[in-house]
């Protein structure tokens, strides 16, 4: 932590600031300049963000100079982290992971002919959504358990891993017994108590990036998971919001080998949320793959002109098998396998 | 509705399409021009906003009319909403409510002297956080219940109003029983299970902008709790994110008079929030009323170097009491009361 | 300027880093904590600022203390800058100076009528602009010098002010003949060689904000300009490009304190393209006012429905003078005059 | 265009925006619903742009319906538009062209060293920069004219094209004599006498996106380009601003899927200004060629330690070299070439 003094800070208010660091057990460095006095403090700084520094008279601002996570970090772990979603699947290796399936569960024997399909082409995470946030309160609001059950189901059947979304911490339990994968939904992505419910399970979490979330807060809300215990942590960037209209959310494709950098956790990308239109679900997910992500999360529908989510942004089951078999060549190109 | 079609689209297409709106019940009007087609849809759009239009062959892109909420528009309502918080004081009329306090409630007697002292500068609401929402999972996190009584003890002692943090869907039934106010935060405002539980209870609730949500989404939100018969929302604009980087967030202060003009309810402003600086309160206080906003509330801390959240931006009580003085003269030019 | 150094970093890397800096002139101050070894080097940072430091190896990052500009600063001047507008008008002291008037001029009655109108509301500056930047190169792009007589005259004729657009570096001889005050757009904000030619006039000159701008990029953009000698700055806040598509850009409220708080500069407000819509004027108006903005800029339009530019911004006469009175009130009670 | 009318429109009002759109020789066709009646004016919305129609009374707002560029479209001209840079380079077609060299021109040594490594690694086209736009008035501005020599030389020696941004419309000619094509950079996409300035030759013209610019603006000013005559106009996309602060800008990398679905202009990026960081450019250029971009744009430079501009995000020419030979592989499995 470097805290830079304003030019008129006197000797009493300079002393009043060492002594309260000195309080909590850290040791001041003090560097006397021309223009300014800046005071570092290198040690444990979480004891100094939680004192509001700012407000001592004095004080011009405070710069942390370290990350405000831990368990997430590289540092903390210099390794990537592998995770292991069962069936023999694993996430964060050389094997690049496609998840996908419909928006939204609507029936059975939709949500069985879009998997069977997705399956074929060579996905091995069923996705699928029982509890959705929508926007209104008049759309669709999903099936429930019921929807849960069929994709369970279904899953069992085909030999797929499972993946949906849980919105409620009073639903974590519920949601848990029927899915493989937990996913936390950009709306989501800091509310702190059902990131807390999450952590408490051992389930895998694919964390989604919220849409005007830092990739700082983004880590931070994954620190969260970590600290009640579990480790299997999957974060996913699905776009951030910007000025850009002719998209739902602006990709941001940097935070990926960002996220590589400062973390050991595995990232995906979800291109049909990021765009918002079909059209542009090819072109991104090969960049994502470019770029280096460890999976993607595509939204495949058969009949989108009936889909009742998010149908403008769902591929056709031909078109997403036709984006596979590109994937599967880039993969290749890009030393890693699909 | 308009569904603006491709240059190249056929009549086959153009007939897909219609045949589609007729059996939703609606009525379309096409207009042919030289470099386009367009078909009108003017009637209920809630119908055709869950129709996936984009993805039928030939469609440019669909063009919605109307806004998708109703029950908190001025077309649906007319003439200002005003609240009723109890003890006699109403938001949303000539009077100017302002809430105060601390950002989280940290003891019984830090809660207290805060609260005399707001109160004798003029605050009629106490604010407190009991459940705080915090970034990082080793930061405060709030006492609970026992904040709770502390507030609504002391509110009761000083004859004021209180509004507090509600952050779990479990929580609300008990945060209902201890304050006069529930408050959705910035980063819940699209936690929609949260909106249709206080939807569910008769309290006046406090919506929260989120930081990067549009005002459309914002009154979407309020809708989720009108649509659930709860009638007693007030918004309050708290920033948006932006690139620019010397404030906390940008305080929005176009969205005062947007959603007077858009919706019957009342509007305040969080100051505190929006610039994340104390020095920045005043101005942005005497923005937000000079703006037309209907109330303030406000972070007043009577040690911020002691404060376990948000010292930052908590003003002294002395301040706060300075402040309130200008606002009050302020408040007569503007033909309010304070 | 302080330099964080990597976890890994070694003692050969800390040399290399501590001789450059030294090369420089400065002197540095190692700093070794348990998880992090830093550099402080206070002094002239300009010097830092053009050596790249974060590619030297075992550099993490590099974090400046200072900031960029000098002569716009505070620091440099504490006292407020008032500019000398010329007809005994000032900018910058207790009495608010209102510009307005249409955004293009189309015709000489055109701008005679609306500029008296706004004279008798209590306008000093009149505004009109004579080139234009505009979008499409399809639209009215202004009178050029044939616009600039009319303003001149007219200006002349009812002992008026003017402000007007200069584009072009090759234009800012001409127009500094015609106009008293040369406003820099957002869009040129950045368009350094023209900065640098009004900088070497001595008019005083009106700097808007760019629109994706930081208030330090701002700043920094006005020192552009006084760092020629030209000291006569006034910077204008027009709004900020974010999400919000309600409006056309974001009036950034905060910027008005934070101006004042970080240089002696006068800083006015512009609600017009701040909002992009006339309903929004006065509310935006008054909030800048309350904020502490200087001075106004405001377009008027006689008839708005035939304006060639920016017709749905622009105010009525008649509501220009209402507002003109509310305005009146308003700064009395502020503690200014107009 | 669409006009919505409010819900109170009087059929007085209706009649008189109705005579105004057959004024301007349009034809109006009317749609009455139950909520809203709304105008269709499907014709050349150029007309009607330039009436500021909302200003009318009874109007809710206006869509337009049409984009507002036409020269740039894929409508004007269905197939891509291949650009001949010279010396038997094109860009638009199967072959990727990769230009690279250090931001600014510091000396003829350094240039030609750097001309050199990028050659061999297979750029065909050099960049430089002889006038810098810099931030602060006090950074290195650039060579000028003895830039612009050094760099003619060494390309011609070493069967280069060259690339170099012009800043001043009073440059144009001088840098057009030296190079072969004419970069516009962000802060000037807007500067539109400038875009005038560069339309009136016939060099191929490098426009890169301003940093918080629409897509639509980008090609409205590539419009402003075509429409002076000079159809050879390459976009680049370079980054937007975004609340995300890891990052210099966000590369909005889905910009590319839609301008070739737009426009039939090419379009490359350059990952080095989008990212501002060395260490993102080879995952962001594998990226921009798996999203479909025609080219890359990389700063190189031999020596970043003492580069006098943006050495925090140029690559070393062995670096560069690697990233190449990956992206030949990439190339292949995309059906491109380089």
């Amino acid at each position: 932590m470097i805290i830079v003094l304003r030019p008129d800070v006197t000797e009493d208010q300079i002393n009043h600031i060492i002594e309260r660091v000195k309080k909590l057990g850290l040791k001041p460095h003090i560097s006397k300049g021309v223009q300014r006095t800046i005071i570092g403090v290198i040690g444990p700084e979480d004891l100094l963000r939680i004192t509001p520094l700012e407000v001592f008279p004095g004080v011009e601002k405070v710069m942390p100079v370290l990350a405000p996570y831990k368990l997430v970090s590289r540092e903390f772990k210099s390794e990537d982290s592998v995770i292991d979603l069962g069936k023999g699947i694993k996430i964060g290796a050389k094997k690049i992971v496609v998840m996908a399936g419909p928006c939204a569960i609507e029936s059975y024997p939709m949500l069985y002919g879009i998997a069977q399909k997705v399956k074929e082409a060579g996905a091995v995470v069923l996705r699928g959504g029982a509890f959705k946030p929508r926007t209104s309160p008049y759309s669709f609001q999903g099936l429930g358990e019921e929807g849960l059950k069929y994709l369970k189901d279904i899953a069992e059947k085909l030999n797929l891993i499972t993946v949906t979304e849980v919105m409620d911490p009073r639903d974590v339990e519920l949601v848990a017994q029927y899915a493989d994968i937990l996913q936390i939904g950009a709306r989501n992505m800091q509310n702190f108590n059902l990131l807390k419910e999450v952590g408490a399970t051992r389930k895998p979490i694919l964390l989604k990036r919220g849409m005007s979330s830092t990739i700082k807060e983004w880590l931070m809300s994954a620190e969260y998971i970590l600290s009640e215990g579990n480790f299997n942590v999957i974060l996913c960037e699905r776009g951030i919001r910007t000025f850009e209209d002719f998209t739902r959310n602006t990709l941001d494709i940097s935070s990926i080998p960002i996220v590589e950098q400062l973390s050991h956790l595995p990232v995906i990308v979800d291109p049909s949320h990021a765009a918002g239109k079909w059209g542009l679900v090819a072109p991104l997910s090969k960049a994502a793959l470019a770029a280096g992500a460890d999976g993607l999360i595509v939204e495949v529908h058969s009949n989108p002109e009936e889909a009742l989510s998010d149908g403008n942004q769902s591929l056709l089951p031909e078109r997403f098998e036709e984006l596979m078999q590109q994937l599967r060549e880039l993969s290749k190109a890009l030393g890693r396998e699909l």
